[in-house]
This record gives C-alpha cells, structure tokens and sequence, in this order.
C-alpha cells in the first residue's frame, strides 16, 4: 500500500509534519519551561514533547503503515518499507537558552535509505528540504553543496567540544587544526549550512538517528556525503558517530585524518 | 552643542546606524565575498567596510562634534563628550560561514561612560538596545536579565575554545564546568541572550572597544553587570576580557573562580 505514494505526497505529509511541530515549539520558546531530565541527562521539554505527539497523529491518520523512530516516544513499526525519523526539537540546549538555532529534523526512510530529508528552522523562518531525486532547496530555492575540495580550504564546523571523549575529541581536534576556520555551535544549523555551500564539513559523535538522518537526506540531495567515521553509510543501527562533506575528496580526507 | 540632544535623539541616530548598516550587510549575506585578512588575521568582507563607511556618513551629517571608534575605519575625536562605537558586522566568521548570528553594535560613551548600547539582528530581525535610563528592549519589549545568582544554577556561554590563550582557558574551563549548563558559539548573540535572561553568565577574551561597548550598554540597562576580568569598569582602554553577568552575587563568584 505505501509504496503508491509518490515523492510529491511523501513531501507534503513532510510539511505537515514540520508545520504541527513548529505550532507547539513557537509558542514555548522562550517561556519559561519545566525543564526535566532523561535517562542520557539532555534537557528536554514540554514543547519537545507535545511536538512529537502532534506529529504522532499527523502520521496516524496519514501513514498508520509506516513506521516511526522518534527522539520523544520511542519506536512504532521500524521494519516498515517507510519509516519517519522525528527529533521535533534538536537542539534542546539552544532552545531553552533562547538561541534561535533548533530546528525539526525529519528524516524519511524506504528500505533503509534516506528518501527525504528536512531541516526546519522555525525561530528563522528557513525550512531546509532534500529529495532523493529531487535536489535540496531552502524555502523553495535550490541549494547546493560547495566544491570544496581540501581539508586545508576547507570550513568546519561541531556543536561542541563537549560532545567528544578524549579520544574522539583527539581526532576532530587533528582534523580541523588543519582546516581553513572551525567554529563551535549551531547544533543542526550547521548541516543545513553544508547543504547551503557555506560550510564545507561537520564532524559530530554522539548522535542518534534522529539527529543525523533529516540532515543526511538533505546533505545528500545538495550533492554531499555523509557518513560514519568508518566511511559507512548511516542507517538506525549507526554508532552516532558523523562526517558530512561537501566533496567526496574532502570527505575521503576528512576520514583519513579522523583515523590517523 | 552636543549636550542639547536628548536620549531619544540619540535613540533615533541610532535607529539610522543600524538601518544603514544593514543595508549593506544583508544585501552581502551568502553571496561569495572577497574576503581578505587584516593584520590580526580575523576575516574581514567588503560588506563589512561599506556598512561602516555608511554608518560614519550619517554621523559626519548628523553628529559632526561627536566622537567616532570603529573597527575598520578606525578612530575620529575620540576625546569628544560623546564617542559613537562602532562594529558593523561583529562575526565576521558567523557572516563568511552562512550563519545568522552576527549582529551590528552600536554604542554610546558620553564622558566615558555607556549611555546607550544597541545588538541589531538582521538576520533574525531582532533589535536589541538599552539606554542608561530606558531600560532595554527587544523589537520595543521589554526584557531584563534572570535572577540567577549562583555560578552552579548559571548557563554560560562563549564564542569558542580558541579566543583563549592556555592560562585564559584553564581559568574559563574553571568557571564553566561549575555552571549548570555551558554553550559555545553565538558571537554578540550571547550578550542578547544574557539580556533577555535566557543566558546568565558571558565570558570572553581578546575583544575590542567595539565588540563589547555596544553589549554593555544593552546589559546595564537590563539590570546585568559588565566587566573586565579584574571586575573594573569597561572603556576604550580595557584589556578586552569581560565578564558579563546576569546579578552582581553571580558576578562576584565568576571573577572568584576565573582568578582562582
């Protein structure tokens, strides 16, 4: 049955599902929230929570098929054909600190591969989609990816020293020592600059599927790359551990550097 | 003759700073720039000079008595009553990379002392000013910094690891990781954020008159504090580290543990 839908359906559904999540975190951000911990100790709030459920029952009476992997109510139907990945606030910490750089990140997969991929930032008014077929744009325009092509040109941006251990922190810190700027925060922001050509590489670890998957279908339809540090491609079982690039020479350097 | 104007004359140049700031600005955002080093190596765009180029042209026709210290076209009368600080585009990096958080600062000396202090956002359309004696708002509402007033209930933030030298960083490693939660990245958004009370606590090193005159004047009037590190008051002369702070308690117990 789900395999009737077309891009343009699955695209819309998409919409809705970003549409219903910006409708409850608008109107929480920067009010004072209740603030309550989980078992990994990331802050998570009420609007995290009503988002994820309104976007439940978009998908209800939408896709009652289709599976889901979200970041607030866990695990429905994985082995469906098509699962949605929902994280409805990533980027908890900047949302509750007033920064404007959360968003919804929605990630549509069909037999394990990322079919569609959107990054919505709703305090910016920019909602970031890619198709598999259908290219990637920002608010309707195309984007695209820059060609950069070397570590040494290259600009590089991470969330946080703080998401690394030692080691991990070892190997980013090689890599982007050799690169041409790095630069801390902007949570997801930072695939969609990718996306847009104004950053050539994010280097994160630590991440579920629902923090790397919207970006990596939107990553990939701009014309990049996004894997593990291994070089695999990134599916539900990944380690959380990401290198996305604007070139598959930056990306094949990116790793190596990683691993030396 | 420059003693006739009033706060709301002053208000009103700077309304006409910003406006003609962000003309030029906006107009530049994530279109290629030529981007070219000057010799403290922080990049600077050609958007950059011409908003600061347009900012003095209305001072020169507005407040030709009046003082002037800017980043990229440097300093005018800088012993008048009244010192106009200036920075077009404070992060550059944030500007190069596609990133919305840069802003344009504006302050105000009047005898020395910050009489009014502006964070203008166009990216995110959000103005942010304070007067001595108006108080500070957001876009004309009112905002006033948290009441938080202990370093371990404290959110923090800083533009990155690398503004500080090893000494500096082991002294901002110190504070941070006693704060309840701490940020990197953001530029002069942080300053914003500490204003409007969703960040508590900002610390940063190696900044210039301009980088931190315009955030002064905004945090004083939302009922913060700003510093140097040594807890003295901040001017044209100061070492360019700053402690900025939401209470005088948590002021007091940041300056205790940087200088531990």
């Amino acid at each position: 049955m789900s395999s009737t839908f077309t891009p343009a359906d699955d695209l819309r559904v998409a919409h809705a599902l970003a549409d219903a999540a910006a409708s409850h975190s608008m109107r929480l951000f920067r009010t004072p929230l209740d603030v309550i911990s989980k078992a990994d100790e990331s802050p998570v709030t009420q609007a995290d929570r009503a988002a994820e459920a309104a976007m439940r029952e978009i998908l209800g009476a939408e896709r009652p098929a289709d599976g889901i992997y979200g970041e607030e109510h866990g695990l429905e139907r994985v082995d469906a054909e098509r699962v949605w990945v929902l994280d409805p606030i990533d980027g908890t910490r900047s949302f509750i600190t007033g920064s404007p750089l959360w968003g919804t990140l929605i990630g549509l997969l069909r037999d394990g591969r990322v079919e569609l991929g959107m990054v919505d930032m709703p305090v910016l008014g920019e909602r970031w989609i890619g198709q598999a077929h259908g290219g990637a744009q920002r608010n309707g325009q195309a984007v695209r990816v820059s060609g950069c092509a070397a570590v040494a040109e290259a600009r590089i941006v991470t969330t946080s020293p703080d998401i690394f251990d030692a080691a991990d922190w070892a190997a980013f810190d090689r890599l982007s020592r050799r690169c041409a700027m790095r630069r801390f925060g902007g949570d997801c922001y930072g695939y969609a600059q990718l996306a847009g050509g104004t950053i050539d590489l994010v280097v994160e670890t630590g991440l579920q599927p629902y923090d790397y998957l919207g970006p990596t279908g939107l990553i990939e339809a701009a014309g990049g790359i996004v894997t593990d540090w291994q070089g695999q491609p990134l599916g539900l079982q990944s380690d959380g551990r990401v290198v996305a690039a604007a070139t598959r020479e930056l990306h094949r350097q990116a790793l190596d550097l990683l691993a030396a």
